[in-house]
């Protein structure tokens, strides 16, 4: 998933990127003592993490700041952590879906399969070899999430609370990996199953955990840190749905990504789930997942899509969960300074789908 | 590595026990409110890490009941951590390995592979379905045993420790993962990388942290810390090379294992090590990691790891550490407890090459 329309403008984000090129440095000089080759690995993983926006350290900080928490390096290790989790993820994700191109550049898998095709190893043995590195650094990355937590200074209750958030994600992004696998081959999913799937995958890590955990180490009271949860799970799901249209129908230019890649994949979008349960998608049904699919199949597609009122329904289903996150932000119990730092998340994520 | 031949008595292990089956219970119920695969992935984890022997739980138990340790419960969340972790390690491994069966049975990759198989997947999409799951299951793992220390009962400082042998024992079993991913392919391995990665996949995770981590939570002086280090270092290694013997000259009744399988997969032991850089090798090079490899054609292997020496050298060499380590627990400043609490595991270790 990709945020770079979604910034959030968060103070100590300096901070965050110097946490996580300390930890790296760290890393990397421990495993030079190793041998090259894992010196190597590192700093593969080190580039897969230096892409990304920052977005969930921007989540965590906001939070933070926002709540008035003072202790800013100690945030920074949590923001860090957040994203080192998201560099986890993103590279046992690539590993299950078998992509070796990320941002269109090889990723962990992709540099290793090159470097085994280099030495003369045959394709199949070359992905293999490439996917069990993703599997090594992804694991050093997951590990390193829950290292950096125990840099926070802080109480023990606090402490606890933010592993406990750390898991949250990991559990939760675990559960929608696993219902995105099994959704591949199943012929239809739910209206529900969908949104729960887009609350696993994204919410809960992206934005749900890190927002709470920003504000639990600000030391704000429970019913904020709820509200928090209830404004993340909203806002995350409509900017999934929102994702999920962009990525049929949305402007190449401006999202950096085809708009029939997800249609020839077959993923099973908001938009597909809803025209499977009705008439229509027999007219579809062997289009959507075909790797032959052609611009033309492409269109055919989103004609069906707008006529069955997929596209309506998907639109005003992020609309709903939008505004619903707004009205979260709107409580008597939420400090001003919190509301008007998050109210461009769900600003943001409205004017995409509008 | 399969470590039945080494048991070490230890009290608490019951404890450990009912860690590890509350945190399952947990994780089951939790994940059954997101539906019944997750639960039943879960189920499959918890499976795979019912068949051990606990080894390195008895490690943990042993350096604290034998430094005087008084809070056992806090000591069987450490030895707990260090189980899901070793969970976590096969797991990935066997997904590494393109292995489906552990211990005879199919393990996380093998069980859903089986099931994709029966929903009409093709053999290729099947396996690295079940591939994808080992996956999710040892992050899953990966991020328990990191959860599983926030609930000891200790000062920050001992805490902060706790988690530096944790992570210890990822960084060092990620490396010796990625060496042996390496030397699969390098045809040549000398001497000193053998024993390295001897160190860094078993001896770490499985010795030295463990039971530093054990003595670490009995508040021991750190001279006793080190010298557990050092015994651990010794007798993984010590353990190790055994394990690579036992792998081509064991009886199977014994040890349960063909005496062929390691010479059929190409296995760069300490063995093959040692003859691959003599004349000898190029009249079994061809036989070594041969898919065919005949019960005639390992007899022959053996006969040349026999007369070259490098089965004496390797015997030679296992003795030497499993000496050594024994020479740690000497030292004036190791309770006599610790000594006769661990003088059994160098033992053990001795006559399993005797």
């Amino acid at each position: 998933m990709d945020m770079e329309t979604l910034l959030v403008d968060s103070r100590g984000l300096e901070q965050v990127e110097s946490v996580l090129a300390n930890s790296f440095a760290r890393s990397k000089a421990r495993a030079a003592t190793l041998g090259p080759t894992y010196h190597h690995l590192w700093e593969t993983l080190e580039t897969c993490a230096a892409g990304g926006k920052r977005f969930r350290p921007r989540m965590v900080m906001t939070a933070y700041d926002c709540l008035a928490g003072t202790d800013r390096a100690s945030a920074a290790m949590v923001a860090a952590s957040f994203e080192m989790l998201h560099t986890a993820l993103i590279v046992h994700d690539d590993v299950i879906d078998r992509d070796f191109v990320r941002r269109g550049i090889p990723n962990v898998s992709g540099t290793y399969r090159l470097l085994a095709e280099d030495a003369g190893l045959a394709p199949d043995d070359a992905a293999h070899r490439g996917l069990s590195m993703g599997v090594i650094a992804g694991d050093l990355a997951l590990s390193s999430a829950h290292r950096l937590l125990d840099g926070v200074r802080t109480d023990p209750a606090t402490r606890e609370r933010l592993g406990e958030l750390l898991d949250d994600a990991v559990f939760a992004s675990a559960a929608g990996e696993l219902l995105d696998v099994d959704a591949s081959t199943s012929d239809t999913s739910s209206s529900e199953e969908t949104l729960q799937m887009a609350r696993l995958k994204t919410a809960v890590y992206s934005f749900e955990s890190p927002l709470k955990a920003g504000a639990v180490l600000a030391g704000a009271d429970e019913a904020i840190v709820d509200s928090l949860g209830d404004f993340g799970r909203d806002v995350g799901i409509a900017y999934q749905l929102a994702d999920d249209i962009l990525g049929v129908f949305g402007d190449e230019k401006t999202t950096g990504k085809t708009t029939w890649g997800d249609l020839r994949e077959g993923k099973r979008t908001a938009l597909i789930s809803f025209v499977a349960q009705r008439a229509e998608w027999e007219q579809i049904s062997a289009l959507v997942g075909s790797p032959e699919l052609s611009a033309a199949g492409a269109e055919k597609i989103r004609g069906v899509l707008r006529s069955c009122g997929a596209l309506d329904y998907v639109v005003s289903l992020a609309g709903d969960h939008a505004l619903q996150a707004q009205h979260h932000l709107g409580a008597a119990h939420i400090p001003a300074a919190l509301r008007d730092g998050l109210a461009p998340v769900a600003t943001a994520v409205l004017a995409r789908v509008r």
